[in-house]
């Protein structure tokens, strides 16, 4: 899978990723004011998104979607969930599902079988929340993304593993050293290391990557030395604080390695002074092509 | 909420939770053979559930319900697995939703919702998967946590860290030690310690729990010493390998502090020769009858 978002990457000259991590708040009032249940809730963010979908593809190679957003929702939710995904596929776009999901073995085969596998039924088979990529958490070691990495195998997918995550307090374990004076973060980059090493493609990417947040370039640094089979999927740009010129550490001398997520500032960016005038489609779109810029020129720049 | 859970433990006299990892495999053929599609499936499930909890009301204080069981069958699994919370809820049963969720704080407030608050429609509110505890995962430090502790104090509920995992690979990072000697499962113990400690109940123990596994009896032993005012969620008895004469270790000198989850031992009891004529659910109450007898055998020869 990491070869064709890889591709899609180059073909789009754009490592962004839109995050539809869509709050019901970030939708225009007009499409809120009537909504009186879960299922009003799920069916006007599954317009929104739909709207988003419509606007951005062919501009970016892939779409973040983030469950917690429509969980809330509850099985309603989940529907707005599978449609958004589903929609985001059939525009070409490369669907990754933010779940952050973790447990045992026998759990986490559940887990994979939801989002990256199927679910059989009396030999019929089908898909939950079809997804090209999952974020996963580690903390559970090996057998506990095992049956995730068969998934990938089996299907074509990929993992995200969460190595070291943009909010404030990630510090707070990630960043204690060991008795070897190695980090926790570099700890779990080595073991998503060891967990890609069979599937590199032909771009020299694995189709296990690791999410490291754009708020941390001192140790995206050091992660892009120990690990560079690795794609890294970088939340934390903009809203969070993360900034183009501290993404260059990121990338490899190339330009590749690294797909930079955004959510608020593509999904509200209708709310901003800058793109007053454009309706909320429109004005994602015009986010995405300055988002893209901005990267392109830190890119650029490092070069020099 | 852990002091009516710890009440319910005391008036069954049994710290048995009822784990509904409820695979469709688990299900007698007569309830499998005529689904074929993702409702047929979850409904059966759910009828499943149904009858199990109905069978162990009043002998259990809990359920814990795995939501990747639900979730492999997309949003009609959700739909059952909202079900089963809510008529395990009507049955007396304390509810504990094991989805193992983490994001940073803005997300981590969306699961929270879910699971352990409310979600806000135009200022209607709505309750996504009620739940009276739900299992975290707490590699992102504090931010990612303090959304679920702010629902925990204003609904009265609980949640339970995942501390040391009850799989094979859980040392792989988590028996890791850092500079200072201590193990990682060590640090995340005196954080959920420190992130409950303004919430000791009357019986002298915090609505922030641990997730312990029964397999890992001398890092519970280490733990029970760390963490006193913590109650314990206990998986890996049974199928997984835990015995009751190592749970000693888990609970305080009277008794207290440790709740003991088994799925498949429960659920599929019907197919062991021991519970041979009883149906699965007559097998599951007979199954959980054996086990609080188990646990409470070795908790008085402790006492010897």
């Amino acid at each position: 899978m990491t070869d064709l978002l890889i591709e899609k990457i180059q073909k789009t000259q754009n490592p962004v990723c839109v995050g539809l991590d869509t709050s019901f708040e970030y939708l225009p009032e007009e499409m809120r004011k009537n909504c009186r249940t879960f299922s009003d809730a799920a069916k006007a963010i599954a317009e929104f998104n739909h709207a988003i979908i419509d606007a951005v593809k062919g501009l970016v190679p892939a779409v973040k979607v983030q469950a917690a957003y429509y969980e809330m929702y509850g099985a309603a939710g989940m529907e707005a969930f599978e449609a958004t995904l589903t929609a985001a596929k059939e525009a070409g776009l490369i669907v990754i599902a933010d779940a952050k999901r973790n447990d045992i073995g026998s759990t986490a085969a559940c887990y994979s079988a939801a989002f990256l596998g199927e679910t059989d039924i009396n030999g019929l088979k089908f898909r939950a929340f079809p997804s090209d990529y999952l974020t996963v958490n580690g903390y559970l070691g090996i057998d506990g993304i095992e049956p995730f990495l068969a998934d990938c195998k089996k299907h074509g997918k990929g993992i995200f593993v969460l190595v070291k995550t943009s909010n404030p307090s990630s510090g707070q374990l990630q960043n204690r050293r060991f008795e070897n004076g190695e980090a926790l973060f570099e700890a779990v980059g080595a073991l998503v290391k060891g967990w890609g090493s069979g599937s590199v493609g032909k771009y020299g990417y694995s189709d296990v990557g690791a999410v490291v947040g754009a708020t941390h370039p001192q140790e995206a640094a050091v992660l892009r030395k120990l690990m560079p089979r690795t794609l890294f999927l970088i939340p934390g740009y903009g809203a969070q604080g993360g900034k183009a010129d501290d993404l260059a550490v990121y990338f490899d001398p190339q330009g590749n390695g690294g797909i930079v997520n955004n959510s608020r500032g593509i999904l509200c960016a209708y709310k901003f002074e800058k793109y007053k005038g454009l309706d909320f489609a429109q004005a994602a779109r015009a986010a995405v092509i300055d988002m893209r810029e901005d990267i392109a020129g830190a890119l650029a720049r490092r070069k020099i």
